[in-house]
């Protein structure tokens, strides 16, 4: 198993490890791994090992750091970073101006002691849920190279599955989170939209982005989403009070047996079969595709106009057909949108977590980039998202999750690869997400083993005090 | 002078007059001087008369009557009024069933003991500025009959300056309230966006509907808004404190020297020559403009489709103009908006109240119903909310108020007719606006006397205490 954040930082501030060597493993493991999977767009070295330097001699100096001390982080490449282009995964953006400052979010972890080492792939604007990228590359699944990261925030699951570094940052506008985090088999958080600020993250639709951490356990998703949130959560103190329930209806079809049986053993370890129905959820599933079309085109307009050549062709004639619906059916979608909120947010007054299945299967393969559908196969890059492009015109907080992987010996290598389910909560109720995780993690329920990674070379002389 | 609100109230609950007198009064005024204004599409005879009886019966028993116990008020013919359908001065609605129930502002009003008398003429669907309405009539300026009342709430300025009754309400989605108010030389009140409750109200653009009230004088204005908005003010106690300022760039254009002189002495009551002007207002107008017009095409868009000949031409053509506007720039208007709303905000942070004409001059007259902009004629119907529709784009309340008519002798006939400005504060701050009005209108420099309404014919026996 990798060494979690927590772990890492605990190495840092007992002098165990310095931040140099944590940071220097970290980028022999980039070096050694990623080659396979393609995650990683820039490493961002010298400006870490600067970091990491910096705080091993506060540590040297007795100073207090953060509880992320020394651990790095990876970035999706559309949150800004102070020295380098925000590209969003295009070639449109990679001739700006490098960027002065970090992004906010980016800003708050490396207050908590975290250091930026490596910019991640994505797909083109986020538009996508597979992390095919025209310029920079397909990112390859750590479980299954043969097999899809999801999207648009593949890069960031992909780092953290494949034990690159414990802790990634991504963005979710229908999915992008929650997708790629359940294909790769790591944790990840979409949080309630307005929360965490957006302030140097390129937008997609604005209506509904919203940025999240990834995590290999729910702890360390856990000290991220704190980190970016600038705050402690509130303590849940026991889960046996959370009122649960499955979601019906909309949210079973399609699904793989495996999954099936995942979403009945969470439920039952609750001691509940209560199953409840959003309504409409193909109207709001299609609300957010207009929303996001529209405001995805209108934002990109004057550049479709002029470098329309620069521009990934799935990613383009998706923004072109965006740009030209009339204002009418979107006027309507955001009143499809508020009428949906209204339902969401009231069903929460009888109930504290729902869950959903993630995505209806394990990731596909790189070479047949479909999901099934009513039986039907259907394009991955833009339906991956049929269970989660629904909810994110709520706004609530979801933490996505892995399934345990089957302990019998019989399974098939694709009934090994990772699950992923939705834990969804009314806004701002992060914290019974977390309560609700941990407790279904410690019963063995939820989270996927990552692999180790490469061994630390310890080449400074270790002045540790444990 | 026309008797108030508070005067009619305090008499009905001190028993100097019923509430059945009242409204008999009320309706006998609508009938003799209505046929002028063309402001009343129904008059609610029946009803009011059931409801001043029972206030009669509560006087009698001594119950408490609230503090609009029978007056008469009237009703923009977009809110709903049980028992009525809801026409929104169109024929495309005049089929509908009538509404089972009040909309919320009204029962409101109805709660304090007033009593709905009359519907309202109305641009159709609240789209222009000029109460020209194909089917119901052109409602005409009670202080000179030649004259545009302004819209679309022009059948609620009217009433008021008529005489007919005390309170009226309208909306205001551009200037809806404000235009007309300031044309016909009585008090209108654009609450803070979001404050009073849409509910039973036919939409027009949602993202700037407002709702509120007129009257002859600030008192009866503020019992009116009180009433609708179910709570008392809270006290300015003085408002020598206020920080006031006059807009200046955009809100000093093509003005008629009246108004411009008028302007001055307000600031000038104030000790202060102040001015600040507001970022980019023409752009905000812009925005103002394309929301509306989408918002209201979109609305409408089926009914265009399938009865566009029962519109009022000049309505059609921009609902169907704004039906077909793209999403791109609609987009764009709401991201001006955002950006507008922050900076306008900001600017509150260092002043209280703001200062503006509410129209470059007197109502237009309605056979040349242009109004001069940059040295043209222009479209009075589309264009005199040159200075209502940027702040539309803000949320923040407006008063609109009359300046005092001219003492000297030798004004001219037009240089008697009524001139409005808007004042305004920060949202939620409807208090510091009656305290400032309040303090003005004192000064004898807001305020334009309304009509006395015809004699009352004391047709019941009267066991009044007084």
């Amino acid at each position: 198993m990798t060494m979690t954040a927590a772990a890492q930082a605990n190495a840092v501030r007992f002098g165990v490890k310095t931040a140099r060597e944590t940071i220097e493993a970290a980028i022999e493991t980039v070096g050694i791994r990623d080659p396979a999977y393609c995650s990683v767009t820039r490493l961002l070295a010298e400006r870490a090992r600067r970091m990491a330097d910096a705080i091993d001699i506060r540590i040297a100096r007795g100073e207090q750091v953060g509880p992320l001390a020394g651990v790095p982080f990876g970035v999706k490449d559309l949150f800004d970073v102070a020295g380098e282009v925000t590209t969003a995964g295009s070639v449109v953006l990679a001739s700006d101006p490098p960027k002065e400052d970090d992004a906010i979010v980016v800003q708050r972890l490396i207050a908590a002691g975290a250091i930026p080492l490596a910019l991640l792939n994505m797909d083109e604007f986020a538009y996508g849920f597979a992390t095919e990228n025209a310029h920079y590359g397909v990112t390859r699944n750590p479980r299954d190279t043969d097999r899809l990261a999801g999207g648009s925030s593949g890069g960031s699951a992909a780092a953290v599955a494949g034990g690159l570094v414990p802790i990634t940052i991504g963005s979710d506008t229908n999915g992008s989170i929650r997708v790629p985090a359940s294909l790769c088999g790591v944790w990840g958080l979409r949080p309630t939209q307005g929360r965490l600020p957006l302030g140097g993250v390129y937008p997609f639709a604005a209506s509904l982005d919203v940025v999240g951490p990834f995590a290999g356990d729910v702890d360390d998703l856990k000290l991220a989403f704190e980190a970016m949130d600038g705050h402690a959560l509130d303590e849940v103190p026991d889960t046996r009070g959370l009122r649960v329930a499955r979601l019906g209806g909309w949210f079973e079809q399609d699904l793989v047996p495996a999954l099936r049986e995942g979403l009945e053993r969470l439920t039952g370890f609750f001691g509940t079969s209560r199953v409840v129905e959003l309504p409409e959820p193909a109207r709001a599933r299609a609300a957010s595709f207009v929303i996001t079309a529209a405001e995805g085109g209108s934002l990109h307009l004057p550049r479709l106009r002029t470098r329309p050549i620069d521009y990934d062709p799935a990613t383009r004639d998706r923004l072109m057909a965006g740009a030209m619906l009339p204002a009418a059916p979107v006027i309507r979608a955001h009143r499809v949108r508020n009428w949906f909120r209204e339902q969401v947010h009231a069903l929460f007054e009888h109930v504290d977590v729902l869950i959903a299945p993630a995505t209806v299967g394990p990731a596909p393969r790189i070479d047949q980039p479909t999901i099934m559908v009513g039986g039907k196969p259907v394009s991955a890059r833009a339906n991956l998202g049929l269970f989660t492009q629904p909810l994110s015109l709520a706004g609530m907080p979801i933490l996505a999750a892995p399934l345990a992987p089957p302990a019998h010996e019989g399974a098939s290598a694709e009934e090994r690869l990772p699950l992923g389910v939705q834990l969804i909560a009314a806004p701002g109720k992060e914290a019974s997400l977390f309560a609700m995780a941990t407790a279904l993690s410690q019963a063995g329920l939820l989270g996927f083993p990552t692999p180790a990674p490469a061994p630390v070379h310890m080449s400074s002389s270790n002045s540790g005090n444990s």
